[in-house]
């Protein structure tokens, strides 16, 4: 092989608008692999560059290991294409974070986004560089690409600067960026500078546009499931496109701002059923619970006063 | 059947002195199943009352659903009888709790530890409630006896008085104690004293003489796995044995002390691996880290100091 061909087979890193998609259910609380297909490709077609499967707001967690590598499997049989793809993998089980990421990378799918062991608490930087170094080691496959899943609220687990520098120089083009769900900015800018060659993800939109400009890549933000056009529309603004980008932001973060004061995915899942006047998606897996009508109501509500199209 | 056979089919409520057995691996980091038997073996040889297998000393939620059913079929064809055993069964996903919960039942183990999903946090009432529910109305077999696993620090999801108090209604016979691993004693003494008909196990035998005085069931605890004998040397002399309890109880106070103070579970592995001389005890699954050599040596005198007994 060439090296300008070795230079061009690098993958390349994710960018721009991702969606954690929902995971709709039927009313046994069994995944509805028909639904989820459908909002896949709804959201890809309304702006999103790509679609993380089972991240948070996917429930992940919430699914065992044969549930997950059904829905991905059908999706791919449906025709998206698994660079547009990221597959959440990171499970308490090493043995389950590696089921899960083989069938990833069978499927062609090699971009993961990668929680850390959740269940233990108090991890040291040596747990946790091991924690991502054996999942590495035994995968031994150069395809596989990894995204840092940085959630200290949920995981307990935070990414540190100095694991995540030890794993790069480790293993040199394995790890390709990090979503950081902790809402900290500050957090956030300190990674973008910190690991120039990481694409780094807010994992909200409410400042994506302050990261766009430090050289974040974009967002992984679960508002992505109800408002992907608008969150593109501002992430294209800022790249080149045109309209107000302070503008377009400000009218996004309001609609954050409102999904986020609800419980996120429950309220996620009201606001589509509502837009989309499909009542399956109030079907929860514990331990999610379904809005209260009143809950439900000011959601819409409040929606509605911040300038959210239902109709999208 | 006769009223009197109906009460007599009244499954036992646990007592005394359980093992939340570890998890032995190999050198490959998979479950060395021929250890694992053997340990659990000597621990009931040794004077506990019961195994818990797959508690958090187990390492339960670093095993796969197969890996866990894989071990209590093992457990079960060595000879171990259902009885002895309390199978942890409580997972982030619905999915793998009934699995593991359907599993334990076909075996004969009816009796289950159960945490509630892990992974979101700040669950309310009844997002907990439901978690529990769920799992009872799938499973619909009253020979499952269910053991609320309330383990704040790591589970993030508290067990409430009040959830309690509606499974309980809801599901007589089914909500038969409650672990708690909160290292509070007051709360421990409050779940003894508003739930007589549980059987209440602190977490550690810190307090065990203590709550045992209040109406308190034993112990579920960690250290069993290394000093079983002379914990149940505290519970036969309160229960009406011979000896100094109160002077037995210090001395398992003073060896527990030092155990808590070092990385619990790299800690007795350490240990058991010093009790037997068997090096394979030290075999890590991340995220658990193997103890320092100073560590080791120095949790080796500490508990030397504390009076424990390698040659057990």
């Amino acid at each position: 092989m060439s090296e300008a061909t070795a230079v061009a087979a690098q993958p390349e890193k994710a960018f721009g608008v991702w969606s954690p998609a929902m995971t709709p259910l039927d009313a046994d609380l069994q995944i509805d692999t028909a639904r989820a297909i459908d909002h896949i490709q709804r959201l890809l077609a309304a702006g999103c560059h790509g679609i993380v499967l089972f991240g948070t707001t996917g429930e992940a967690n919430s699914f065992s290991v044969a549930e997950r590598q059904g829905l991905l499997d059908a999706v791919l049989a449906a025709g998206v294409a698994p660079g547009q793809l990221m597959v959440g993998n990171g499970c308490c089980a090493l043995s389950d974070t590696l089921a899960l990421t083989r069938h990833a990378l069978e499927a062609g799918c090699g971009s993961v986004l990668m929680l850390p062991p959740f269940y233990y608490k108090g991890l040291s930087d040596e747990a946790l560089y091991r924690s991502f170094a054996e999942v590495v080691d035994r995968i031994g496959d150069a395809d596989l690409l990894v995204y840092f899943y940085h959630f200290p609220k949920l995981s307990a687990a935070p990414i540190t600067h100095a694991v995540i520098a030890r794993l790069l120089a480790a293993y040199p083009g394995i790890f390709a960026g990090l979503k950081d769900s902790s809402g900290d900015a500050e957090g956030c800018a300190a990674f973008i500078e910190s690991f120039p060659e990481m694409a780094i993800f807010p994992g909200t939109e409410l400042f994506m546009l302050d990261m766009l400009k430090k050289g974040g890549a974009g967002t992984i933000t679960a508002s992505a499931n109800v408002n992907p056009t608008a969150i593109r529309r501002v992430y294209d603004a800022w790249t080149g496109g045109s309209g107000d980008v302070e503008a377009l932001q400000a009218q996004i973060s309001a609609v954050r701002k409102v999904l986020q004061a609800k419980p996120t995915i429950p309220g996620l899942k009201e606001t589509v059923a509502r837009q989309r006047n499909d009542p399956a998606w109030r079907h929860m897996r514990p331990p999610m619970v379904d809005l209260s009508a009143e809950e439900a109501d000011s959601l819409a509500r409040e929606l509605d006063q911040a300038g959210f199209a239902f109709s999208v």
